[in-house]
């Protein structure tokens, strides 16, 4: 088969690779239909693996269709339309069953396309382990574009603005408006926000956010703005999706005395200078963690089905798979308005 | 001053009455500039009243201006525009002061306009007890008509779909489509449901709930149409806002394993017969309870605020107070779309 | 193999059945060191069976040893030590494998020893269906009497008390005081109640709850006496664990306003008398039903393993299996104390 | 009057000052019956006043009688004992009105003892502003001793152990065993801990806090015996009770994945050193603050009147208030075992 395997900084190669087989009667391997690009695998292209490896195949986005299972498989078969959850469970202990991969009692929770040990899912097939667990049915009245933005995107989202204690009449503040942001705007609406701030420095997606119906704001001028509009008392909720200490610095100035902060933007920051005294005075909640992704589905999909949520629509292109190096540079560069960039095998 | 006055079954009077008086230096009185009719005044208008008394001054939903205040009333003063909310607390308790007037510890919480005890407010003024408490400033970006919907009606249907426990992606079914249930209807989709069927036996009242996005149901379709929606699974949460043993009963027969069925609807049955060992089997959580409306009001101020609920909308008619008799009438044949009556003092 | 196999009413018998084996590659068979008898085997005891079935093997609480295993069982092995949770889930959908038998995609969700169709565990040796899910590791720290105890009556007792939202402050009732009450009381204490009174009309049991730290009251009693403790608040939580309409009432009286009455006693009440008025003017919640076992493990395991809770001092009687008639006629008699009668084959 | 006063560092003086008296007519006066040192009262004592008043009564922990109110004060009478939580509302606002002094509206949120501004209660008599909502009458079961501590050291311990999550059968770790320390131990087992680790490098600290049940460690083998105890999970919620860098990063060691630290330690810290990206990576939630004392009190009454927290056993010394410079240096030097000092005058 064919797949995107990393050979460097900006080095993405569609090439030949060995095809996928079950390594034990519990996985399967299924025939990818469409893949997609994660903000996160930026830091790889960029050279900032998390592994030494190279020539593995990257990408943790995909749907397809399952073509091979191994004996002990039950809940899925061949022929099955399925979502590939980027967080991975064991498939055994309590935590991974329940859907927390993220505490899985084994240590096993992972992720596809980050080394060799569990190839990515931008390719035209993809082993998958504990197929039971990891490969999810895709439900009637769900797209397989729509599945394939809750592969990851939209759950992360989720578990962020959830993360955030958005209770109804909530007023809130996103940081950041890539595709997750974006989405984690929608979702704060959903779970009652009155009010959202969605904040990012460039313009063009400040544009693409309008239609939210959320009040659209440079950084630069978020933190007078919501003063003067909460006379100084400020947001109960903000939601950070960029990553940066300067990004979870303004988080920590938007927020309310008792509110809450959550981090969701891939943290690589060591030791962040967090402001102590501050926080203890406003007596803040500070929250950051990465999405299991099966634990969000359930409120996920009657959502989804009912077009409260439309995460499809944060994907700007649709290309061949084989055009992968290409989607990567267009994303890298923000170009055309980049969001969702979606990939699809020939 | 006149007021509406009760002297019988369906017999209303607009007449002339003392004016109020401070009973305490606590206490101010209020010049009404709106007031409007609720469901359970009907009660009293059928002859049902909740006292022996005669001629007292009906009403429980009132807006207006401060003209006189107690000299240890420090909250409001005159010439502030109120709210006053129907829950009337003691205003000393510690619950009360928490706005659960519900729970007062001295047993003092009261409603207007249930007996010569506390005078109602269909009238051109009206004493305020507790004043500090129980007059509530009018804020910035609230309209008097929309305060005057959250004195009860709004605050009782946001109470309503709380004690539903709706969540982000429930199902919900709301029964009984007269201002509370509507506003039930928009409160469950501000919670995040993902789907709400609206039931009523009257195809008006169906027709008026079109615009909410609910999928509108006689009660007679409602469970056969329910369960193939849901597979048999039925809803995760009922609110019932008619107050009879039938609806009750549907709302039982709607809901789903583990879910919750939340009774809003005035209760004069005294003995219900309950389906306790179908509610056993399925582990289901069952509230009924009136709203202690000053609870309600800091999630709702903002979201009125911001339009995300607009409970103005349910207004169906303005009228003189003077001819109030004539809007009892109107209401209780439930002519013209007849919803929210709001009476105007001349 | 011998078992306890049921041929009418008070007509238990010891004697030889087939051997269990597997019926699918997911099943296991268990060895049963030690098994019980639940209260509401005495159902069936009396002869209101849940079947028309004859000769099938009863109970549904056990432990014990595997010694075989269809080949898809993952995650016990032959020789596990393991307990058998009394809720047998089909450990395939979503809810079972979060531990919600009780809301069984497939309603698979069932329980040892209703009819043939799975048969009890009073026996022997018993088949356990989907083994990865239903046969329990039992985890170092725990006896295999504690575990015993937690197949069935403390996972019911402590989802009682929690679904009675008792919370650290909380004033509690348990009414009815076998072993499932008596544990409730304890699990109430753990939850953070300042007070439990407990409540039967046995002195014998009043006087074996005595150790707890709850006050003891007889049925008659406990209105007046709650009444005054409560200067007229009456209590928070009240947790039924008899299933009669007159306890179900009593825990309606003596609930507080605002508060919550939780059901565990096994209802076959079609309709109670609900004093609906009664609880809308109180705004109670009023909750019904039973235990996913595999749910409530989580939280018993730690609180078992540091002693904060020991249910294996609710076990009164030790009887061999083969004595399992005279067992079954203790335990209706409530002869000497009996509390929980373990049955230990050969 | 006498009271004592603050004259740098290490200089407090029982000396003369002005009688209290009531500035405005919902003041009253308080002649205190009982005082107690508080550890936030060592910063001032060491030179690090949050002010830069000098000659100002120190203190913010006391009990006594009512001896004038204003003629505004409804709820408390001349005579009547009463306790004066250190957290000073408006008495007019929303959020004080519900308990929640850190969020008054009016931003008037204070502390006795502070400055000039208000005076503490380290003295025979104080003003207590607002005194309707901050004198709260003794209830009945609680002794004076007892109410003396809820004024602020049990509140937040309370408080902190709150807001680390902490739920029936959780694990626990509290680090600093100081009086809040040690209640916070209590605490968390009320609130239904299985085990919690107390921590403190102080040897004779250890010794006092042998007899909660917990398991005492040093700092410096915390990390290692935790990880070996949970087989390397670690501890779902770690309440921090010291106030520096270094036991915030323990706290941070200490916690498992998806776990709460909270932080009640005053911070004077502008910026730490938060390790982010491990928090990321395992999905912590962080909350640092200060207690709104009466917030705390309805769930803390019937704890201490049932006897399920002691708080009075805490009280290490009891000395004359004429005493209070030698009190303060024992209290410094942690001599005698010195948790709380109690003061009394003459």
């Amino acid at each position: 088969m064919k797949a995107l395997r990393y050979h460097g900084a900006r080095d993405v190669r569609f090439e030949a690779m060995d095809d996928p087989v079950p390594e034990s009667d519990r996985d399967a391997v299924v025939k990818v239909t469409a893949c997609s690009i994660c903000g996160s695998d930026l830091h790889i292209y960029h050279g900032h693996g998390f592994s030494e490896d190279m020539g593995f195949c990257v990408g943790h986005e995909a749907v397809g269709e399952v073509v091979e299972v191994g004996r002990a498989v039950q809940r899925v078969k061949v022929g099955d339309k399925v979502m590939l959850p980027a967080a991975v469970g064991c498939g055994a202990c309590r935590s991974c069953l329940a859907g927390n991969v993220a505490n899985c009692e084994f240590g096993l929770g992972a992720c596809y396309g980050l080394s060799a040990k569990l190839q990515g899912s931008q390719a035209e097939a993809v082993r998958v382990p504990a197929a039971d667990m990891n490969a999810v049915k895709v439900p009637d009245g769900v797209s397989m574009e729509q599945a394939l933005m809750m592969t990851d995107a939209m759950a992360t989202a989720w578990y962020g603005a959830r993360r955030a204690d958005i209770r109804p009449g909530s007023s809130v503040a996103v940081i950041g408006l890539g595709p997750i942001g974006l989405m984690a705007v929608e979702s704060a609406f959903v779970m009652g926000a009155h009010v959202v701030y969605a904040i990012d420095p460039i313009a063009e997606r400040r544009a693409m956010t309008a239609h939210t119906g959320a009040i659209v704001l440079h950084p630069e001028e978020a933190l007078d703005r919501i003063k003067e509009d909460t006379r100084g008392a400020k947001l109960e909720c903000v939601v950070e999706v960029v990553g940066s200490d300067a990004t979870v610095d303004l988080a920590l100035r938007l927020v309310a005395r008792r509110g809450t902060v959550s981090v969701i933007g891939v943290q690589q920051s060591r030791r962040y200078a967090f402001p102590l005294e501050r926080a203890f005075a406003a007596g803040l909640t500070f929250r950051a963690g990465t999405c299991s992704v099966p634990e969000e589905l359930p409120a996920l999909f009657p959502l989804v089905q009912s077009g409260r949520l439309k995460p499809e629509r944060y994907i700007s292109h649709r290309l061949p798979l084989s055009e992968g190096a290409e989607a990567y540079r267009l994303f890298e560069a923000r170009e055309a308005g980049a969001l969702k960039m979606v990939l699809t095998p020939g």
